[in-house]
């Protein structure tokens, strides 16, 4: 979900703007994982935030993602995976915004993990760390953090999935 | 989770006593789901409960099995998998709870999902309909429900399943 369905980063810079007076820029992102913009004191404020009843119910949709998701569920059967558990506050939050957003989407399909230890053909996913050598093909969404990665089939952005699997 | 780990049926045992005075008993169950048990009207009463925020918090837990979970973490990967987005407001106290019982289960191995697309060697579940021919072996927990299948390994309790994988 997150970098891929919705967007925490641009969150990330509006609350570290509202409370900390930083101005972050997706460009000082690239290449790096939003905590290593941060001063070392400020770390632990990430995962305050992250703990925090509500911080996933409001974040943006990423451009193009309902659309594409749209129509892949008319070619496939799609399942939405999200490494939601080390956030426990996060589920119920996760859930309602999938129902805003995605209404297409039925709770048969919504799996909430840590590993993602699913039986799938095809994985799209910013995080190469959820990839496995079972799954038949990987793709890897770009986000600032994984842009140096240049070992799997990259999509770009949710016009370069639907190129690619519609 | 439930009727695996969890017990649901005692308390809708208590709950449909406490609020109209039913005497249901587990013998009665056998054979059937609970619902069954309830008078037509009395049906959708049952999934009220179900999505009452709190239903899951203080479930019993079943005989056993937080002692021979434990003892399957030292031999297996253990995950718990629970078909839980059905009842979103169970998400929370579904993870509460596990910590609860089970601390020594990781956030990375819990999944909360639907269908139980799962990629697993071993799966412990009381619905037969969650086992896929890819899963090498499956174990039917033995619940009310499902004690008319013949057609599957059995576990009656957590001992049994002790013996057959420790």
């Amino acid at each position: 979900m997150d970098e891929v369905l919705a967007d925490p980063i641009d969150k990330f810079i509006s609350l570290y703007q509202r409370d900390h007076g930083f101005n972050y820029t997706l460009e000082q992102m690239h290449g790096k994982e939003f905590g290593e913009l941060l001063p070392e004191e400020l770390l632990p404020s990430l995962r305050v935030y992250l703990n925090q009843k509500g911080f996933f119910r409001d974040l943006k949709v990423i451009p193009g993602a309902i659309e594409t998701v749209e129509k892949l569920c008319e070619k496939y059967e799609v399942f939405i995976v999200s490494a939601a558990t080390e956030f426990p506050l996060s589920l119920e939050d996760k859930q309602a915004w999938l129902a805003d957003h995605f209404p297409f989407i039925s709770w048969t399909n919504i799996i909430f993990c840590g590993y993602k230890i699913v039986d799938v053909d095809i994985m799209i996913d910013d995080r190469a760390r959820n990839f496995n050598p079972k799954i038949g093909r990987h793709l890897l969404f770009t986000s600032p953090h994984n842009v140096g990665l240049t070992e799997y089939e990259r999509v770009n952005n949710w016009a370069e999935v639907a190129e690619k699997l519609l």
